[in-house]
């Protein structure tokens, strides 16, 4: 039987420190916030109330009442609390420890003397490094801590701690099943698959397996036997995430769970050649995703914490968001390391929607160096997660971390925390591939920005003279809507957006560099001097969209010897005022939301424009594909036509057919542009009959709107 | 005490099995050999009298007359039997292994009779997989067989057994000091030396560190002990191998070796400055050494096996061939993964030479793949390796093995072969890098030959439009002195070379692509067509050295940037018609061996010449360098002069000065090159006062002697 308590809590600061209504889960910040009657922080820069609160101890308490029966044990059970904490009881320390991911189950019978027991929690604050810059992320270089609670340039600096996921009291006896685990494997030419189960249960217990129908496949006692030619998981695109259902129970107890059979490899990239001149270095490394012998390409997104406060991520909210990929024709989520591992209800969901799932440890863009204290939370701690996920058929890789072998981590494949890690997955999930981090030699990062002088032009001209194996990070920012920024920016600082109080703490500027993520310096390039806030918001709305579906297009067309797009990012953990995702705060779709669903149907037509902006007089050219990533092969047709300011052009048409998982390449088309007043934008339509038609929006300059195009560095 | 044996070998198949005399160490193939009065197997193609052997079962066998005393056991001790075997006394199975490198000690009292116990040892075939080709190296990707045993492009196929590595009879009572092992670590701050000793004895034990000079430092019974500011162990060319000497003793038994204190780390080399446009990738693989606080640059050759016969390593032969080395100004051996791993008295050698050492494990070229037998064994021997020399302080890194990443190889950082080594490598060597293969990002292999259009030119043009982080892999082929040819060549078979048995045996035609390493397409391409193999010879040998030379310093001229340079290879197991190997079996330096030494001093003014061949007309340049790869800061002046056939050109005088560990750029000179007959060589002199002095002959043809540059291909 499992009770759930309500909890107190307080800070522990002598001038702070009454006891307030605790929300478990939840963080205890957030409580603290509202019994304190705290201004809403996600206005203007009011997350900064948060900052004094920093350095503090923190405590929640419970009452148990609990008359003890023969037989029975009482549990406190927890998923995690965050960070470092003891657990007493009656005041007696019971339980000390350090990490987030790592929970625990702690036999408090004997201790309970049946009336009023007080289980208290006490938090310490988080641990800061003094290697680095004090009030940065570099504090979190020597802490297992997901170091975006020290401020990223899209989550406002946040030391949330408490406890952020299911804690309750559990009465046990000898029907209890304990540590229960399936693990399903398939052969390797896929014909069978192998069930083992671990669980411990003093009586014996019935283990069941279920197919999707509901048919019993296996009804026995051992623990591991076989499925004879079981339906194989596929990731959404490539056919059915055909799951199977796993009961173990005895006359009292039942634990039930999910498995799915697929055989994935990880494979060097087609279509690389190598080095072909002496001295020759080697090759890539290996980023293409094999999943039951078919080589697919994973289109994707970046996955962020999607609350401030992690207590507040329910399984609703996960599933309304990875529907939400789904529905935008995805199959991947990248877990990017800056942001941790979620609770577990997020890989069930991906398991049943068919999300792969590619997870990171917590570590991000710092150099975490091997020190013994670190390393023994590290081990636990990334233990724990492995445990945790392993059995999961959507989880594709585990990888270290983000960005450690770039110049500003500075790691490499020597660093002893990534050896380790490299380890304990070897060790405790022995099929799964470990990436020691993203990008590996191949891959790449970037850039994040509609245009740049210094990183090669528009994002279509970047991306269109790329040869990577994958693009595991790259983004358009868009500034939010005008509704959100009417909740977070004060009026009086709306128009025009300065660098003002508001705008910096919603990362509209400085960010990274003072232009991100609002980016003026790229829409004057583009635009005349805006009249409106609105008018602002939809010209860089327009660039995201366009800009987005032309880069996923291209990386799309990059295949096979590109085999990942992985925009960054999907979701974002509060409203800002300016930024690369693809959800608004809480989970609102974007405008690019549905370009990148277009980008990213299974099959669509698509052109190849080396640009965005288009002057009359130019030869204007689109190169035409056909898009497939769908295991089917198909036929169809498409027809060419470009606008300008409702002036129709045709330009051909093209007929054709492909393969599954292959793209087709067809002819450009070709057209001088004509001068032609009051509009500027020019309208590329590939209209077909089936769904796969796409229609384009670029930049058009008659004569008398050619404008002085800027420098931009970025 | 110890007892060595007389050993009998036989072949086990019925038509051969006479007993004949084994030399223990030795192989028994050569036993074989002997015994059946082979032909001289250096000569022609006669080692393919082996070959009709691979497949047999083998055995030894010894007798022992024992008489039991009180107190005391009988070991039957090995450092390692070549590859799978049984050992039986009086036809019982006592012990059964797969594996070279792991050595055993059984304890044989209680089934000994005391007179005439028979000891045997039984041999199995060697594993060929069936991955892959057969009667090639393909053969070995599924042993830990060293795989050049199965054919190499300078070793013949030989599949050599037995008990390679010392072997005896050992009586132990409680005195016996057990596995003992003595570690050394330095502070961080290099003021304070750590000892750990481990050892097992029934009795209590003294243990002592002495000092250079034989003073003693420690005197006591504490296994780990401290080392005040202790003297620093450094390579050669940088300061004094020092090394302690430990003793641990009892009444009657003592233990003694040395231990040498330096910090070492693996660095990024300096002067990289990453990828500058998004998408951008990570950082090179971190490859420059920090020994003691100071960047160094590594200057070596490839280690391969020394005899064909790996039982007739001895100590002497190392010995010979290290101190060659150290005389070559070498400071670092990568001990290549084809040949697998030493003797133990290679690394007391290195140890106090200063030669540092990259240890390769035994994978080579081959995609060695997760199978779980191979996996055991992997485990097993690696294991062995690692705590057979970690204690050594010139061990610089662990290796996964050569050419892993590469296309022929096709494993990468997901292979689990490489991920199981790491993982051991962490776990019983924790402070020691390992790599996973070589070359990694940034390094590479190659070229091999003087020559080729295909590969940028000749030698000179190639590494200087190279632009690596450490070439270690790299030669230039010479066709063996006439006076070793004579010994494999049979006189009718001589000249002109062609690809007949002798030649193709001995690698001179067919070893890798029809022209390697004779080359007569690179001669042709310089030369009229020859008059004599002598004439072949030796313009085979200006190529070697000069080419050489120029690949040496320029690889030095790109230090930091680059830090390694590591040519193929040192020495040769037997004697080769032709190859890019510095010492001749059995150990005699060719002629490259001094340009080598000279391009390797310490401290010498260089010429940066952009090609080897020059004809009248064309303006010649050479940019000055003074390099400097010793730690202390030189000043020195340098004229420039050069001569064609008696014409002397003075081309001006250049005074620099440079700190330690770092070179001097000075000018260019140039002059336009009159048209001299009756000469091909051009010789430029940069004379010194102080031994830093250089003389070049590079190719020069007068207008008489232009001939058509052919086109070649390697």
């Amino acid at each position: 039987m499992k009770f759930y308590q309500k909890w107190q809590g307080r800070n522990c600061s002598p001038e702070r420190n009454a006891w307030f209504e605790a929300t478990v889960p939840g963080n205890i910040q957030k409580d603290y916030a509202i019994a304190n009657n705290f201004a809403d922080w996600q206005y203007s820069d009011n997350h900064k109330q948060f900052i004094e609160l920093e350095d503090d101890h923190w405590e929640y308490r419970t009452s148990l009442c609990y008359d003890k029966k023969d037989g029975e044990r009482v549990f406190f059970v927890s998923e995690g609390i965050n960070y470092k904490y003891d657990v007493l009881l009656n005041g007696d320390n019971i339980y000390s420890y350090e990490g987030m991911f790592r929970g625990f189950e702690l036999d408090i019978t004997d201790k309970l003397t049946g009336k009023d027991d007080m289980l208290t929690v006490h938090i310490y604050p988080h641990p800061k490094s003094t290697r680095g810059e004090a009030g940065t992320r570099d504090e979190a270089n020597e802490s297992c801590n997901p170091p975006v609670y020290y401020g990223w340039d899209w989550n406002p600096r946040l030391l949330i701690s408490g406890m952020w996921d299911e804690a309750y009291i559990e009465t046990r006896d000898e029907t209890y099943i304990d540590k229960c685990e399936v693990l399903a494997e398939l052969s390797d030419d896929m014909t069978e698959g192998f069930v083992s189960c671990v669980f411990q249960c003093a009586l014996p217990c019935e283990i069941m397996l279920f197919d999707a129908d509901g048919a019993e496949i296996y009804r026995g006692t051992d623990k591991s036997f076989r499925v004879k030619a079981p339906k194989l998981w596929w990731c959404n695109g490539q056919g059915e995430a055909y799951l199977y259902k796993w009961v173990i129970r005895n006359a009292k107890e039942e634990r039930t769970g999910y498995i799915g059979f697929r055989r994935l490899r990880l494979l060097r990239n087609l279509e690389f050649e190598g080095p072909k001149v002496f001295p020759k270095g080697p090759y890539e490394a290996p980023i293409t995703i094999e999943l039951n012998g078919r080589r697919i390409f994973c289109k994707g997104s970046n996955w962020v914490n999607p609350e401030l406060f992690w207590g507040d991520i329910t399984a609703e909210l996960y599933e309304k968001q990875i529907l939400l990929a789904k529905n935008c024709n995805m199959n991947i989520f990248r877990m990017w390391g800056g942001a941790g591992a979620p609770k577990k209800s997020f890989y069930d969901i991906c398991d049943r929607e068919g999300m792969l799932v590619w997870q990171e440890f917590m570590l991000a863009c710092n150099e975490y160096i091997g020190l013994e204290g670190y390393m023994k939370t590290l081990e636990s701690e990334a233990s724990a997660i492995i445990r945790k996920f392993r059995y999961h058929a959507c989880l594709v890789f585990w990888c270290g971390g983000n960005e450690l072998f770039n110049s500003w981590s500075g790691m490499d494949q020597q660093s002893h925390p990534l050896r380790l890690l490299d380890k304990l997955c070897y060790e405790l999930d022995y099929k799964r591939p470990f990436l020691f981090t993203s990008p590996l030699i191949g891959m790449a990062h970037g850039g994040y920005t509609f245009y740049s002088d210094d990183q090669g032009g528009d994002v279509f001209q970047q991306f269109q003279s790329s040869n990577c194996t994958a693009y595991t990070e790259f983004g358009v920012p868009a500034i939010a809507s005008m509704d959100t920024l009417k909740t977070i920016i004060p009026e009086n600082e709306m128009f025009p957006p300065e660098p003002t109080p508001a705008w910096i703490a919603h990362h509209g500027f400085g960010a990274w560099g003072m232009e991100r993520w609002l980016c003026k310096n790229v829409l004057d390039k583009y635009f005349d001097e805006p009249s409106s806030m609105r008018e602002m918001v939809d010209r860089s709305n327009w660039l995201q969209c366009e800009g987005y579906r032309g880069a996923f297009e291209e990386i799309r067309r990059q295949w096979p010897r590109c085999s990942m797009g992985i925009n960054w990012c999907y979701n974002e953990p509060w409203k800002t005022a300016a930024g690369n995702n693809l959800l608004a705060y809480p989970s609102t779709p974007r405008p690019s939301y549905y370009y990148v669903q277009k980008a990213m149907r299974p099959t669509l037509f698509s052109a190849r424009v080396p640009k965005f902006d288009w002057k009359r007089g130019e030869t204007f050219e689109a190169e035409l594909w056909l898009l497939n990533d769908a295991p089917e092969s198909v036929k169809g047709s498409v027809k060419v036509s470009a606008e300008i300011g409702g002036a129709h052009f045709d330009l051909g048409e093209w007929r054709t057919e492909v393969q599954g998982n292959t793209n087709g390449r067809g002819p450009t088309v070709r057209f001088v542009l004509p001068d032609i007043d009051g509009t500027d934008k020019l309208i590329l339509k590939l209209d077909s009959e089936d769904g796969r038609e796409s229609c384009y929006e670029y930049l058009y300059r008659p004569k008398k709107n050619i404008k002085k195009i800027r420098q931009l560095n970025v």
